[in-house]
């Protein structure tokens, strides 16, 4: 396994499995891996001829007294990890070479999709995700590249930029992963105190909720969200960001819910924010 | 030569090309070919194996009220122009398979650069410039794309956009094509009348008498501008649209003339804008 830390080099390196007529696979990460990183990546491994996974903490997508500084890393035991699936290389970039410059060409998603959900409270961190994703794409050059479908709002975004800006690549997602009491996977559940990693199990249990009242008949996305939300209520100290049912393709207002169904939400527990959601088919 | 026009079936074919083992060239045009065109061709022709030309009068990097309905079209002779050159394809796309849908992710370049010169009068101008060169960059895959110096603005601002979204491509610049009295060679050239055509000649007179000012001494950017704009104010009917010197490189301003320059001017006949530029070496 080819541990890359320079751009140049990795972009050397895509371009040769490239001409050999190999099908590069991207994982795109923030490293501190899970086993939702890691069914991405072997979805990637199914698919794929060789396997790049990129960890890098991108500085431009968090706001102002956001956790960047704290978010959690410990490339040792990722790369530990990375090892053991096969994985071809590794793209371990600095923030310095990866923004060399002071100021920086962008890549702006439509506002009608990154101004609701995590960009409300986010503003400018869906701009951060598109531009950095881009980057990794012009530097690994993938084939297919791999998103979890728990950033779903992340992940309809960058298929639209793909759409919108013709990469020549195609985005594969991966479902939730979670853990046995529902909660989805996340980095950042390490934030959790014990207390507070029990509570959070309510997200997913407002999820399961609102999929049985649809299932039952309910159609009015203003009843389906207000049930969701006195729900959480409930939970002492579980703080909503927000909770939102939108059109599961292009993230449009629903009057009434129908089609496929994208319901979703985040939560903070003291500093820690976790998000989840639930794609309804009616 | 194949002219192409769906955006997938140029992919496909440039991928095929790239997966062969030659390297391709990208001539970005918006059609109505002149010398200065088929110049960044032969050097296409040059330094790659596989050469192709776009042609695309690409509607975002127009404002309201620019000339965009009437921008000069002529695809057939254009063709017969590629044709004898040896160009291997020429991408054709129609307006609605490369902005299918109705917003678009967009490719932001940076303020200092943009909002100077030709952006401070055409708002949004290079927006449009930069998000079709992405999309023609990830459709056609070249190794090295051409562009002209006679946009310099334009050149410096998408080498940048290479630069920080690491695009897999060279940027090879071709010198400006004078006509034999000196004007630039530009399509909108056709629509002077023949008394402004003669006046035009205006630009590339300034700026020869500029670098004289500067090659005998002239050291302060204030007074080599006032010296052009008083010699274009001499001609009856020429509107400057502006008269500006900066670093060549950055396009930030300088306090003294020093090191690469860049000399540009913009002057109105009537409706018609005409570009020009010269770079000096102090």
């Amino acid at each position: 396994m080819q541990v890359i830390e320079s751009p140049q080099e990795m972009q050397n390196w895509s371009r040769a499995q490239s001409r050999a007529g190999f099908r590069i696979g991207l994982v795109p990460t923030m490293g501190f891996l899970h086993e939702g990183h890691l069914s991405l990546v072997r979805k990637a491994r199914e698919l794929c001829d060789a396997v790049v996974v990129s960890i890098f903490v991108n500085p431009i997508q968090f706001g102002e007294g956001e956790d960047y500084d704290r978010y959690p890393r410990d490339l040792s035991r990722d790369l530990g990890l990375l090892q053991k699936e096969g994985v071809d290389a590794v793209f371990t970039p600095t923030v310095k070479s990866m923004y060399p410059e002071k100021e920086q060409t962008t890549v702006e998603p439509v506002a009608g999709m990154e101004n609701k959900m995590c960009g409300r409270n986010r503003p400018g961190h869906f701009r951060g995700v598109t531009t950095v994703v881009s980057k990794l794409f012009n530097i690994c050059l993938p084939d297919v590249a791999f998103f979890g479908q728990k950033d779903a709002q992340q992940a309809l975004i960058i298929e639209k930029m793909v759409r919108d800006l013709n990469f020549p690549v195609r985005i594969v997602k991966g479902e939730i992963i979670r853990e046995p009491d529902g909660l989805a996977m996340s980095s950042r559940n390490v934030y959790l105190s014990p207390e507070d990693r029990e509570k959070a199990t309510v997200l997913y249990r407002s999820l399961l909720m609102a999929r049985d009242l649809i299932n039952r008949g309910e159609r009015e996305p203003s009843r389906v969200r207000e049930a969701m939300l006195e729900m959480i209520k409930q939970v002492n100290g579980a703080q909503v960001d927000y909770v939102e049912i939108y059109n599961a393709f292009d993230l449009s207002e629903l009057e009434e819910i129908r089609g496929q169904v994208l319901l979703a939400l985040a939560v903070r527990f003291g500093t820690t924010r976790l998000i989840d959601n639930l794609l309804v088919e009616v």
